[in-house]
């Protein structure tokens, strides 16, 4: 149930935004009462935050955050690169972006539930890679953060469509220039957001 | 004549988006014909991009080229801040992004006729830091664009509204975090982009 209310909030919203987006309507779509859908959510911006989030979970799990890097960056940069390139991921990216100033309520609760919690995870292993050396002792942390993610999804938002290989080698480029290491062994672990 | 229709495309895009901003509309809201416009520009496309640009260009004019680095980050960095925390240039932003998907044509045209020469500035400028030891020599300098002004846009649609203070020390933390010089005489020169 909870699936097929996550599933037509997420369609909406990538079919015409936030606007055009309505409990009312995510109700119709998933063949379920209004009531159903309240008793679940609040409001449309936590629910569409929840269906994006089950996007991005779906396309990339969480990796339990105690394997070795190389382990880490081997699985999740080429499904990564693979989630990036479909349509409907950066739609969605789009979508959500393109909130961020007219209904930042949004942004606001997609941010609060579930970017903060993984922020803090990628903080503290690039905390740690600071403190291993992999990373020189006077990062900001949460600039690099902003610059990787940032940068990653700005590239996504270019013209161009980039195929999976490509946006591999992008993402790993970007670790690179983040002074992390890639395709080699150490203790440290990627920036999971 | 330019003006008013630049600023009425531009009002226009940033109430209601690409979908919601037609030649006509703009011709009307500016008190012209429709032909006028069509006479100058080929598609709303071309003049939503000119118009962004003209709020851009406005914002922070264009340096020239060869003044020394601490000059031209003295008085580009503030600039910058006091633009990007008017809330008119966020949902700017915003809208750009959000389009990305929906109306690529937009993001094509502006890529093609504001964003790619100023990436060529800017790429020979990175390029001159590497020969200059400020960069290392194996900088990605395209990713490490990416990564600049993918981190600062990133940071603008993010909860929360810096004032300019906050984003000028943020656009600081980015140049440093980049491995550029700030604050200090080099005669290395900052990304323009």
């Amino acid at each position: 149930m909870d699936e097929q209310i996550l599933s037509a909030a997420l369609d909406l919203f990538i079919e015409s935004g936030v606007e055009g987006t309505s409990i009312e309507r995510i109700a119709k779509r998933a063949g379920v009462g209004k009531l159903t859908v309240y008793r679940r959510w609040s409001s449309k911006e936590e629910l569409i935050a929840q269906a994006v989030e089950s996007l991005r979970g779906e396309a990339v799990p969480d990796e339990p955050a105690d394997a070795p890097l190389a382990e880490q960056v081997e699985r999740l940069l080429p499904r990564w690169a693979d989630a990036m390139v479909r349509p409907r991921f950066r739609a969605m990216v789009a979508r959500i972006f393109g909130s961020s100033a007219h209904h930042p309520e949004l942004m606001a609760a997609y941010w609060e539930n579930h970017v903060v919690p993984r922020r803090r995870t990628a903080h503290a292993l690039l905390e740690q890679a600071k403190r291993e050396g992999a990373l020189s002792a006077d990062t900001d942390v949460e600039v690099l953060i902003d610059m990787m993610v940032g940068g990653v999804l700005f590239r996504l938002l270019q013209p161009g469509n980039p195929d999976a290989a490509e946006m591999r080698r992008y993402l790993e480029s970007v670790y690179r220039q983040a002074g992390l290491p890639v395709g080699n062994h150490s203790s440290t672990r990627p920036v999971q957001d």
